[in-house]
């Protein structure tokens, strides 16, 4: 097995080995350009290491040894030697680019007598032992994290001595003796002396660089990033050049356009006499690249020529670093630069104008979530930086909000008339529906990524940072407690609901603007997609502005949403408490001119799109009131005895409503209710299609089926309810009675269910909690263990688990199309607008995805993106 | 197709088509005995009724027809004909014996002419005319659903105008009148005449039985008894012989051995000229069958050669109907007769020991549920009769309980120091576990089959009545209201836990005895079965009881149960409410001991067999009181702010929690409980091994396993904790890990789970739970409209869903078996003891299946019979 790569054994392709960093060294090697040479330690070496219990391996440890050999062959220099000692950079390069990895080492070679000798080499005593106290403290903290505080101090001290202000007027002798005050609070803390060896060192650099793979900043962000941790980091060990040689060396980052814009013109900084850490400490102000122009004008003419090369060579906006030591320049890095979403899409759409790529590759050169940010508010990007986060809660709706805080859905609703509004509470109830529509942002105390503030905010595209457990609600006060602070109602917050962060006062926003490029894009994925792209929507402006965002549809029209308003929570409320049929029925005929409208109005904004009406879906209790003032005045209301309408809240509690009394078993056990709503569906297609000539064909779905006579039973009452109005009304229309596939049983018996149902819809929601036996409620305390014990490494409310619920979703597909070839296929769930999930319904077959309106052009590109993926995946 | 059979066509093995009358009467045909001829229209014919749409093909009817005209020659008699009219009977007859079902109609075929030459055939005009308004009645009433109670008004009418009191001092003019009254009460309630045409009079009859098929009471009993709807029932169309021709002529029943013991001799009644119906309705007290001997010797030879040929042609039991017809005698039906669970273990071993059938078959002639009976007191079958029932719950656990109502569990232990005791709870929670084993019987008015109620119950073999919503507690009051009547605090009620009955007052129990036959019989199927027959029990008193039943092991030992007794409530508490590991270390090591003692005792109890130890299940928010004061008292308790602890307690919360944090979930968050719990297994093991010197070989189970690296994390610490203790004590001890299979996901990826998991237990009630979104706490409420809509056929906490969850758990076991050839595989659900589940668990090739001690026997039974029906499969 060969775990270590010279940079000119490698290439670009090969990035699962060598990493990205390693393999675009070698690619540069490859283009003959001048690359200070080394060596890369395989990704595979990193997962040995770990199945091996953490120990390098004999045979990895002796192919690091005659690689060295060949390095100094090449360099001339050896590790050690005291007339032309070899100094190396250790850097961790995996396969994605991943912050949180471990810190560059540079100047790993040195130590008591090369550090004299490469003074006396360079001429430049100062610079030496200033590089030799610089490497004892990045080794003493990366490789055995003595933490950098205790060198600090000892600077600090020694300036204070020598009664100076900044590093740089310390003195060559000033630096020697602080690398032997280091060195002895190396032994004080480890019990050892700092490695005078080498090798030594280098091999605790690369166990450094394995550790740092399983860091919990690392884990966090592979698991953001569904980035599996099998994947293992490489290490790139390479020679040193040195920007700080003087007035003629120096170091700087590029990128070949601005990452920020997207604008074709070389973007970057640069520092004369300086070592990378120095650009990014921020003490002296670099130039920008252009100057460069000016101060060496070979170089920068030889670094620009270099630029369009790889740009031209990677067919993508790269990012490179680069150091000049004595007016040599050498290339150290490059790579895709990362860009920000507006910059992503300009790069794509102008890479294809400049005939570089197809329009099929540009299709990949934007990631699906980052679309996001093109279509909700975000925060300035100065002011954020000057904001210090007080709590992280879960990403749960995109965009950025600050406004007054409330308490209550009623103070926010009041408040939003006169300015902007965060509705802060311990967790969102459907009672809480008009507040939160009138807040600009929302944040909850409890609940998880498909929490009902969770999934009312995407549906609204309001922002929502949910189960920020760091708050302390104080209700009753109307404050809450982060930290040491204390946020009373009227204080302004900022929340970020694409990151989870809150922060206390206001950061300033900037208002989402969809350009020209984001239409031509999107055009290009349309035409490459199979899957159709669907949207939840429960009212006619939801449907609207997800028609304007691309929806072909509406997968999910939750009619429950629609009771919550104004009288019509009276009239459902009057349905739940009646004691008979003909009071229910009462009742209900309250109802049916109101969701009648409803489904006109939308019916109206899809014109002849195809939309999926569910059936009454929660469990009845839910519509009613559980405070003691508020059962008062609902009886009042209805004229009830307070007992009898407790009596009747009493036996309609559940202790595990989601596995109640809901979905289809409500309209079991009150068919009167699927009566009323076919209905309110038939009639309304009806009369638009009188209307406005529209050929409606409304497609009602039963939800929660597991058993197919539960579907017979409820589709038996709408084929006879529609089929009698059909009949009367004198117009023909055609409806397709479909159900939701979210019960772990229908998945084991859809060949049953297909023989009736024309469509499944899956409910990931749904399938997801009863197939992993999580509530989506309560599970946010547990998923953070499990994130921790590393037994998750994705939410799978967010992102769909195929290897357990994707396989009940794959069986549902076969055992249905088995029944019913044509039968139309389609995922409501809140996996429909998530990129790996929308790829898997791609393979999986499905017909379409739906998804929150906001997540329709993510969707649209993702799937776009999996019919690429497919392609690729049939050339091999 | 055919679908009419002759008696003659036929045999006893055509049950499935002819229904078990039909293919009775046929075998009796052939085998030479007196049957009055007829035909069957067979079960087929009534499937094709509903496939239809409830109504009779005019295949079928060209078929009844055409054998009624083949009827007619053989008998020489001709429907309608005035010289010798032919009468029929009309019977259902299903593929088993079911009450529900349609009542016979007799003397079918009467019409206003061919009563008159009835009469002067018969020479008997009162009995003519008595005929004709029986069946005028008996046709309104179960043809056309014409209330019974119209004519009972008429006749009562009729004798209050003759002045008489008896029916049989009407005249047979008066009968003649009030046949016509019939008629025009027929007419008036139907708009139409009564039918004067025979074969018209014979469709409707045929409709009728049909149609008998699926009155509730009939659903009822198949949902019961686990009978499929889509067998339907068969119709038998038989020429009339009549007892009621006078004193030469007669009609009685009788069994080949007495039902209620199982003592060989004949057992039964008659009654001299007479008709069926007389001598079930009690007017006229019939003699007993040896009286027979005197009143007509040799009919009464006759008839005991018969019945003896009987019994050894079907080698069982047989329950016989005859009518005498002027001194000839005729058989009218035989069948397997219904016995006691006593009689049937007495007559299954006499019938081996008379040679006249084997072990294996006497295996089949005990209903494994019977069994129940033979362990439980039980009513007194004749102070049962005398008493009425006023509430009916589900039949939860089995047994008679009288005693006095007690409305809290500590109430119910003070008051069972002194007498008999009946828990009445609206539903039991864990806290009240002191009180149920004290009672006699427990009667919850909510909750299903798998409530908390019902599963302890079972396991205590107490008798429990769940889910009794007529019953409407007033707890403040301490009584509680069912219909008209209250019952107080300290009155008596009887609860029957084998059907379900509520009773006002004290029904006189007799206690359960076993007798040698049962030891024989059990014997016999023990040889059969391949099943291993475990048990699930959490005492050592639980244990022995199993034992003695004869468990081979526990398949299921909850460590929770033991938790809430005395002392360890409070170190549960303290463990749940800790704010640091170290302070839940702590309360752990006060657990510590008390666990280890319990698997001592459990250990000791079992011997060398298996013993399952399942970790800690349950949320913990169990544990916590929920009660005001109650939080208030352990707040003082435990030192701690009551506020703080009503945080605790409110933050453990969850909205579902059958989905929330429980099982593995809690060792995940909690590793501590893991390491106690392990070390009190390993300990106790190693204690017993070294005290008595049994080879122990515990198996661990963790819980609620989704996700394989769930158990690669709990059993990390299980491995890891006991191999040390073993290592330290220097006690060689072998040990299994394995995980219950409960969450639907784990069927899926059972492959995997496999790879570490040494043993797989199925835990089917969680499995039905999740994998139809039902919760079993819940469930009550929905159940009652699915059977009655007929969407569920039975309740699939009871009884295993083979078609749903069947196949998740089939899966399992195949991808299982794949990883781990040699996989231990067993169901610990309480399908266990259910026996239709039980052979499910035999052919989907479980090792074990384990159920509630009273249950065990149960389960050899069906596991033997399991095997027969497998042999049988493969012989055919």
């Amino acid at each position: 097995m060969k775990y270590v790569y010279l940079f000119s054994e490698g290439n670009s392709q090969m990035r699962e080995l060598l990493g990205g960093k390693g393999a675009n060294l070698a690619e540069m090697t490859v283009l003959g350009m001048p690359v200070p040479q080394g060596f890369t330690v395989t990704t595979e070496a990193c997962t040995r290491y770990y199945e091996d219990g953490e120990v390098i391996a004999d045979e990895i440890r002796a192919q690091i040894d005659e690689y060295l050999k060949k390095l100094e062959e090449i360099t001339g220099k050896k590790f050690g030697d005291l007339d032309n000692p070899l100094l190396v950079s250790v850097r961790s390069g995996s396969r994605a680019s991943m912050p949180g990895m471990m810190d560059t080492i540079l100047n790993l070679g040195l130590n008591d007598q090369v550090v004299e000798a490469f003074a006396q080499k360079t001429n430049n005593p100062r610079f030496a032992y200033d590089s030799y106290r610089r490497f004892i403290q990045m080794y003493s903290d990366v490789v055995m994290e003595v933490g950098k505080k205790y060198f600090e101090e000892l600077i600090d001290k020694m300036k204070e001595q020598r009664g100076v202000v900044l590093d740089t007027e310390l003195t060559a002798e000033d630096l020697k003796e602080l690398a032997n005050q280091f060195k002895a609070e190396y032994k004080a803390k480890l019990g050892q002396d700092f490695p005078q060896v080498a090798k030594e060192q280098l091999l605790g650099a690369v166990k450094a660089v394995f550790r740092s793979w399983n860091n919990p900043r690392a884990i966090y962000y592979r698991r953001m990033n569904d980035i599996p941790s099998s994947w293992g980091t490489a290490v790139n060990v390479q020679s040193m050049v040195f920007g700080n040689m003087g007035n003629t060396s120096g170091t700087g980052v590029a990128f070949t356009r601005n990452p920020a814009t997207g604008e074709k013109k070389l973007y970057g900084e640069f520092l004369m006499n300086a070592q990378g850490e120095d650009v990014v400490a921020g003490i002296r102000t670099p130039q920008t690249i252009d100057q460069l122009a000016q101060v060496m004008p070979a170089v920068y003419k030889q670094f620009a020529d270099y630029a369009e090369k790889l740009e031209r060579h990677y067919r993508d906006m790269q990012d490179m670093e680069f150091t000049i030591e004595n007016e040599k320049l050498y290339m150290l890095q490059t790579r895709n630069g990362k860009r920000t979403a507006a910059a992503a899409l300009k790069i794509a759409v102008d890479l294809v104008d400049e005939g570089m790529i197809s329009a099929d590759e540009a299709v990949l050169k934007v990631e699906p979530r980052q679309l996001d940010a093109l279509l909700h508010p975000q925060f300035d990007a100065a002011a954020l930086k000057a904001a210090k986060s007080v709590a992280q809660g879960l990403p749960a709706s995109p965009g950025a909000a600050a406004g007054a805080v409330y308490f209550t859905a009623e103070d926010a609703t009041k408040a939003a008339k006169n300015g902007k509004v965060v509705l802060v509470r311990l967790e969102t109830s459907p009672e809480d529906i008009e507040g939160m529509n009138a807040a600009q942002g929302i944040l909850t105390v409890r609940g998880g990524m498909t929490s009902h503030a969770a999934v009312v905010a995407r549906g609204m595209g309001t922002c929502c940072v949910a189960g920020c457990g760091a708050i302390k609600m104080d209700e009753e006060n109307k404050c809450f407690h982060v930290g040491e602070q204390t946020v009373r109602e009227g204080d302004w917050i900022s929340i970020d609901g694409s990151t989870g962060h809150v922060y206390i006062g206001e950061i300033a926003t900037v208002e989402a603007s969809l350009t020209g490029d984001f239409g031509r894009f999107m055009a290009w994925a349309d035409k490459k997609r199979r899957l159709r792209v669907r949207t939840n929507a429960d009212t006619p402006r939801d449907a609207e502005q997800a028609v304007r965002f691309g929806a072909e549809g509406i997968g999910l029209c939750r009619t429950e949403h629609m009771f919550f308003e104004g009288d019509r929570i009276k009239a459902i409320r009057e349905m739940i408490v009646s004691e008979t049929v003909e009071q229910r029925k009462a009742a209900l005929e309250k109802l049916l001119p109101m969701q009648r409208g409803d489904f006109e109005g939308i019916f109206e904004a899809m014109g002849e799109r195809p939309v999926t009406i569910r059936f009454l879906d929660p469990p009845l209790h839910e519509f009613l009131p559980t405070a003691d003032e508020d059962i008062a005045a609902l009886a009042k209301e209805m004229g009830m005895g307070e007992s009898k309408l407790r009596q009747i809240v009493g036996d309609l509690h559940e202790l595990n409503p989601m596995l109640g009394h809901r979905g289809c078993r409500l309209a079991i056990t009150y068919p009167e209710i699927a009566e009323m709503q076919t209905r309110a569906v038939i009639e309304a297609a009806i009369n638009v299609k009188k209307r406005l000539g529209l050929n409606i064909v409304p497609e009602i779905m039963i939800p929660l089926v597991g058993i197919v006579k539960e579907f017979s039973f409820v589709r038996g009452i709408v084929v006879e309810v529609a089929d009698r109005i059909i009949r009367e009304s004198g117009v023909a229309l055609d409806y397709l009675v479909g159900t939701m596939i979210e019960i772990p049983r229908a998945c084991v018996v859809a060949d049953e269910i297909a023989k009736e149902a024309q469509f499944f819809s899956f409910g990931t929601n749904d399938l997801t909690q009863m197939g992993f036996g999580f509530s989506r409620d309560d599970v946010g305390k547990i998923l953070g263990s499990y994130f921790d014990k590393k037994i998750l490494e994705s939410d799978p409310f967010a992102r769909l688990d195929q290897e357990g619920i994707g396989k009940l979703v794959k069986m549902a597909v076969e055992l249905g199309r088995k029944s019913r070839p044509d039968i139309k296929l389609g995922i409501c769930g809140e996996h429909g607008g998530d990129p790996s999930s929308v790829e898997f319904c791609h393979f999986a077959g499905l017909n379409y995805v739906s998804c929150s309106p906001f997540r329709v052009p993510i969707a649209r590109l993702a799937a776009a993106q999996a019919v690429i993926a497919e392609e690729k995946a049939n050339k091999k």
